[in-house]
């Protein structure tokens, strides 16, 4: 139960930033299994337990809340693998730990994710889209610059930097398709096989 | 311009077939870029240039239509790439040559693609799912076989073949995503440049 969560059930009151995060994680699991047309406001502000004039105090509409979700992943995304490159290591143990932090994001915000991957590509308002875009743009020139590390230390044969880094982000990108998570490898395992099997191919030698 | 909007056009009357056919094609185009919420039926009966009774003629609702463009789609997939293996070629081309007839299938019926991976994932109606999923299963069965067959082969080492085979799905499904029809490689070329580096992997020796 978060901190927000148990003070919102013992009736106190409860701090701005954490009813705004409050409202962004109910937000997003709702919108991850009921789709952004399938939520209301009203959906919202129950999950949430507050009404719904307290909930527009703080958003002026689900645009805004899904939005919020969808730009503050793909930052967070982005920082929290960068976070987790480990200094001084071989260039491919870098691109390795690049995707087995994306597995490990992608378990932790699960409900974060796939909502902002859906309003990714239907949010209608240029200027956050270009927000988002430049995260995006962030996260993937980092998966190249690490693949082009790799080549220019020897260690990757001179592949198409690029296609190499849309394939790693494609094995990625797609998970949330069909991963269930009660069965089986944790999403870090799964990136960390596909790390294994694009690194050293599926070409018997 | 397609047979049936020349008929169209030319104000003949146009066999039902060809109605159909031309309705689901319009269909895919408005699904993928206004989206299947953003589609009325009364945008669909214009884009075909027919009167709204004559689309319900065809067609009970939009779910009908947006189930057929999907269920259609998954399983011509199907069938457009087995058909396109060559009978005698090594293990490994035939794993190649499924990748570059996804990619073929993609360019082709893009818009169909599009609406229908959407479409896939939302459908509330069990019945239809259960359907496209057969068809689905079917598709991923045919990858993991070809893959299986390689490594009996001694052609590819002995991977993973459900792993191996997701992330052959994931290069090739997560296309739609990044896609850009009017610059560079095609979808064909891609594919098979994916194939190259998953086969001979990333690792230089």
């Amino acid at each position: 139960m978060a901190r927000s969560e148990i003070k919102a059930a013992a009736g106190e009151a409860i701090e701005p930033a954490d009813r705004m995060l409050q409202i962004l994680t109910h937000s997003a699991r709702l919108f991850a299994t009921k789709g952004f047309d399938g939520t209301s406001m009203r959906d919202i502000a129950e999950a949430c337990g507050i009404s719904k004039s307290l909930l527009y105090h703080h958003f002026t509409d689900k645009d805004e809340i899904y939005a919020r979700i969808a730009l503050g992943s793909t930052q967070r995304l982005c920082e929290f693998v960068q976070d987790r490159l480990p200094e001084g290591a071989s260039p491919p143990d870098r691109v390795r730990a690049f995707m087995t932090a994306t597995g490990d994001y992608f378990q932790r915000y699960r409900s974060n994710w796939i909502a902002s991957t859906a309003a990714f590509w239907s949010d209608p308002e240029q200027r956050r889209r270009k927000e988002r875009m430049m995260w995006r743009d962030r996260y993937e020139g980092l998966i190249r610059q690490l693949i082009q590390d790799a080549i220019d230390a020897g260690d990757f044969r001179p592949v198409d930097v690029p296609l190499t880094g849309r394939l790693v982000l494609s094995s990625l990108n797609w998970m949330h398709r069909w991963y269930k998570p009660e069965k089986g490898m944790t999403p870090a395992q799964i990136a960390d096989a596909y790390f294994d099997l694009i690194f050293n191919g599926l070409k018997a030698r």
